[in-house]
């Protein structure tokens, strides 16, 4: 058992209130939230918190944690020429082991971050299973196949590898997106999320061209034509969510699916500002995710929430868009939800102790008036003073825990892209 | 003498290049800078840089330091209540004591973010000097007058008495903005400018209302207005500068002036987005500030650049809109320029020994593909190693040097914020 005591303490539980008290875990789990009681067991651990803030951990909903490799090779260059000449010619050379180095290079960046969960997308799920099971972390695998029906086997086959690999690993059903597949593929996608009542995720207007061309193509947008082929029955969600219109937000409406926005992304790739007040005002579930390190470059959620919550305040032109407490509830509780993480989403007993301590001594989360909205609007990773998942301290202080050895992680993948690009 | 070896060098002389190398100080300068030589005089210090990056310091080319007090005082409401409701009325209750102490929590911010000189408006410049003096740090104080012809008497009054008070103390002539003053004001400070030689500074087209009024009033832009009044005979420049035309951009391209660009604040307050692709473009001078704390909410010149560079990229669609290196000339070169610290903006023997060292071992800046876009893109100030200001090391992993004691410092302003808001 860890106690951790002279805290304050952000469960996330609305209405969104900073309690002070202690928390205990025990194994996994969260076994004690409230004051100090009068009595206490014996402890592993004792950690004076020294005021700290103890909140739930960010999870990541939508990254390709891998392409580490790759983040500043091709700056300041156009879309279509950063992705065919800058990145797929270069993802063609990994190997598993690759992928399995440079999701532990990200990991690093993850666990500094306060991040203890990851919903990926790349080649080769099982070197992220491997980096994921050792660090300690979570992972979550989204299918991301490509093509035609014949497809949806190879998906059908991870989906049952890995549905129930580890208790720290999950498998989310998922395609890459509209453009790369045709009908006959989302088909039968429809017919295995219904046979198995999962949920089903995909890259969804993301850029106004591949949006447009959806509608060419087969009349309507991306999110109407997969509702009407039934990939939602057991919900899921979309990545990117940009470019939707009324109606395709009254889709994620009715069948209760996550957007999850990846405001960086989007901005670092021009593909624009996805409507986040609407979504919010609309009560449609809202989950923030890094997209690949290429494309953003960092997977700092901190990041992720500031641009969320000021990018709404330049569309709108109101500084009042949207209250910035929202993109904190995306970042841990939305995240946690839209990956299955059910028990992740926030700190009470009996709910997975992953949690993180923000440190609030630090200048820049000074004066306290308002810790929610401090969090998104000056807080930022520096403020990250330590990461447990699943009842592990896996950094702290700067250090990271577990075995995990970060000189050995640079030494492994600096050689690896060197090979890979130099 | 400090030795500094096993380095990456960016000078931020163009074309920007890293080279491998050791710089020394002697003093507040740097007296060497290049490869290892074979004989080695004696140091007082000598400090491995195990590869890391040495490189000039951020330079805060526009900032309201004392206002850390009102920092997420009110968030998510409109503009004018904000600033009528949640800032005068607090700031009226200063007093000078109040101003050193906020200051002082402001410096904590500045240095850990590799941030040694900041361009500062405010009440109680006596302060904000004895402030800056203490921590080691530099400030040029930027006149902040407003009304009328009489009020430039405590204008000059201040001029006369900071511009030589200290070496790392600067002063530069300004007036708040056209908006609050008359043309009388405008037409004095023309005068003095012109008498003495120097540059003025203002706020200026910062809001779309503001800039229209400026027309409805005098019949042209602020910009154009204040040319022709001749305030800009010896230079200067304007702070935010977001909602220039061509015409505006070419009275400061003609004139030599500065644009000092907040792209966080103005994203904040909803005031828009400057075109600092325009500015590139037609070579007009470009500095980065934060504007005060309570309208960013950071003093963070990672996130200044982070967002100059994105906000481009999503205002023209173009992903190639700016190159990200411009960001991190303007943060550095470019703000040093603006306030005059003209010893302080490069790396080079002889120039004041202004620098910060960047871990360039996190896991965030990995891979060392393109080091300028990845300071810019992926950079953040948990990167910041080392913080130097004229030769002496004021904040060092996490600890703040020469006397800086943020405990006490924290303890004072939050007695001080409890009587201020409480």
């Amino acid at each position: 058992m860890i106690r951790f005591y002279n805290a304050k303490i952000l469960t996330m539980e609305e209405p969104l209130t900073v309690r002070e008290g202690e928390i205990w875990t025990d194994g996994d789990k969260i076994s004690y939230l409230g004051k100090s009681p009068a009595e206490l067991p014996a402890f592993e651990r004792e950690i004076d918190v020294n005021g700290n803030l103890l909140m739930p951990s960010f999870k990541n909903a939508h990254t390709h944690s891998a392409m580490t490799f790759l983040r500043s090779f091709a700056e300041d260059v156009p879309l279509q020429t950063w992705l065919f000449e800058k990145v797929f010619p270069y993802e063609e050379r990994l190997t598993a082991e690759d992928v399995y180095a440079f999701d532990r290079l990200a990991i690093l960046e993850y666990l500094a971050s306060g991040t203890t969960a990851f919903f990926d997308m790349y080649f080769y799920p099982e070197s992220t299973v491997q980096a994921a099971i050792e660090s300690g972390m979570r992972a979550v695998l989204c299918g991301s196949i490509s093509g035609t029906a014949k497809d949806v086997e190879r998906l059908e086959e991870q989906f049952r590898k890995y549905r129930n690999v580890h208790q720290r690993i999950g498998y989310r059903l998922g395609f890459h997106a509209e453009y790369t597949s045709d009908e006959s593929l989302h088909q039968e996608i429809a017919k295995l999320a219904q046979a198995e009542k999962e949920p089903v995720f995909t890259h969804i207007s993301e850029t106004r061209s591949e949006h447009d061309a959806c509608i060419e193509r087969h009349g309507t947008t991306p999110a109407k034509y997969l509702e009407s082929i039934g990939i939602w029955e057991y919900g899921g969600g979309g990545f990117h969510c940009v470019w939707f219109d009324k109606e395709d937000r009254a889709v994620f409406s009715r069948n209760n699916l996550w957007a999850v926005s990846c405001p960086c992304s989007n901005a670092k790739l021009a593909s624009g500002i996805a409507p986040l007040k609407e979504y919010l005002k609309e009560n449609i579930n809202l989950a923030l995710g890094t997209d690949g390190p290429a494309s953003n470059n960092a997977l700092d959620p901190f990041r992720e929430m500031y641009l969320g919550a000021v990018l709404q305040k330049l569309r709108t032109m109101d500084a009042a868009a949207i209250p910035a407490a929202a993109m904190l509830k995306a970042a841990t509780v939305g995240s946690a939800q839209a990956m299955g993480l059910k028990d992740c989403d926030i700190l009470a007993v009996g709910k997975q102790a992953d949690l993180i301590e923000i440190d609030l001594h630090a200048a820049n989360m000074q004066p306290l008036h308002h810790i929610p909205e401090s969090l998104v609007l000056n807080g930022d990773r520096s403020n990250v003073k330590l990461t447990m998942c699943a009842g592990k301290i896996l950094y702290e202080d700067g250090i990271y825990q577990n075995g995990i050895n970060p000189e050995a992680i640079l030494a492994d993948t600096g050689k690896r892209i060197e090979r890979l690009t130099g």
